[in-house]
């Protein structure tokens, strides 16, 4: 605003005209388009830095020569509670996630807790216990923490941000911009049940119990696939943005076209009923809905 | 509810019965006795570990023969600006003290948005570039990111999460239970310039420019007082909780007595003034307002 000073810092000012909009909308937190511009426009100019610029979901460094992988997520996922899962689960297992998607060992948990006034202790309890579970299942240990409490109305009963510390033992680097002509896509699972299941909790939907979240903590299974072959380039573990958006992100930064044959892709029977579902009462297309653009607060 | 089930688990369910309140309160958020209890009957006997265990600030482990220290805070300061400062300044230095606090030199930071729908794109701008201006002032990197979107009416503007890496390059061991008898307390700055800067911009008090936050990075600070001895037993940032609370939090860790002469402590005349005021207004004795019970979300 003064029109000058600290023109030598890294970085720049980070000017609002740059966006296309004035306020921030859902969308800018749906892992999407907007979500992206948010990071180009925003973060990267203002934090420039070479761990940053790689748009992984984790930064990795060397320490005395070691690497650490170091990753931070917010959850903000609403209803709280939810067929296979809860905001503590997937508070620890989507961290722990991005910690294997390096190829590091997940190791160590930060945990602060945005808590609103109001809040029910018995959920709190529930929730705390399925993250002491879901820590001890994936065999990190929370190590520090931190509990604030906003004004009724000014949260939504309970936010929680992890953040993970790991260790690259191998000499693997796994990074979105490492994708080659010849590479295979490989899915460890079928596609769409944890939106599904969130969904269905949100808007009551009759079958609702018939699809499960697939949470779950899946270091091992990198580990395995180490056990076989170093030749991994990036790996990823699709949350709001789902496949189609993790694909984009990987082709954009390695500078690859990807072809997929949308029949090979496995979804659950009872998750395509469900999409049928939502198509036929909201016109979505079924690519809509693996898009993520129209999902909020999943994760 | 089931009666049994993973009795060789560490750790413990944390029945809300274990309370004596139902709900959280704004008091479980101030730093005080609410905040205590909620982390020995909650969090502590959930994720029970030695670093945890330690009632410290942050988390301090070795990988490899490297000391690192690790810390978390969120914050949530209302308004988010205020005369001296702002959330995001706010939110960076936290984090750099609470490594500081350790004896670390501080590196990493990660960083967690969670924005209510409609925030001002400017508003975001402005605090991200006074992110950027405080980390490289500090000379932290931020390094890895998130960023969440919450529908309007379930958030506040803006919340951030920041968690910090930092190295230990000396052998010192900072603790609160390292309290010794003989032990000196040396303040390094005048006490409740930044609440009472936060209450007056919140109130709308007229001579609010009068008093401003003085929050700064404080690890160059902690960097010279370890040139002149290595005999620095326990060191604090305090923050929500205030002087009373952080004086209390290390004669309990210690196990030692501390002995305070009030007229000793450094306050501003403009903050002595500030708090007469609510003491006429509010009915408050000074001591209250320096615990901190009565002071939600000023960071």
């Amino acid at each position: 605003m003064n029109g000058g000073g600290n023109s030598d810092w890294p970085g720049m000012a980070c000017p609002a005209s740059v966006f296309d909009h004035k306020r921030i909308l859902l969308g800018h937190g749906s892992g999407g388009k907007l979500t992206a511009d948010l990071v180009r426009k925003l973060f990267l100019p203002a934090f420039k830095n070479e761990y940053l610029a790689r748009l992984d979901d984790q930064a990795v460094f060397q320490l005395n020569g070691t690497r650490i992988a170091f990753t931070t997520d917010a959850f903000v996922v609403t209803p709280l509670f939810f067929p296979g899962g809860d905001i503590g689960k997937l508070a620890i297992n989507g961290t722990v996630n991005d910690l294997a998607m390096s190829g590091a060992r997940p190791l160590y948990i930060a945990a602060a807790f945005i808590l609103e006034e109001g809040l029910e202790l018995d959920e709190l309890s529930r929730i705390v216990d399925s993250m002491r579970q879901a820590a001890f299942a994936a065999g990190v240990q929370l190590v520090t923490g931190d509990t604030k409490v906003v004004d009724r109305g000014k949260g939504d009963k309970i936010f929680i941000t992890t953040t993970g510390l790991g260790i690259l033992e191998g000499s693997a680097t796994i990074s979105a911009d490492r994708a080659r002509p010849g590479d295979k896509i490989i899915l460890s699972g079928t596609i769409g049940d944890h939106g599904t299941a969130i969904l269905s909790r949100r808007e009551n939907l009759e079958f609702e119990g018939a699809i499960e979240s697939d949470s779950a903590a899946l270091h091992t299974l990198v580990a395995a696939m180490f056990e076989v072959t170093d030749q991994i380039h990036c790996l990823r573990d699709p949350t709001r943005g789902g496949l189609a958006t993790t694909l984009n992100e990987l082709a954009a930064a390695s500078g690859v076209g990807l072809e997929v044959d949308e029949r090979t892709i496995p979804v659950k029977e009872s998750v395509k009923r469900m999409v049928l579902l939502k198509t036929e009462i909201g016109g979505k297309r079924m690519l809509d809905v693996l898009l993520g653009e129209q999902l909020p607060r999943i994760c």
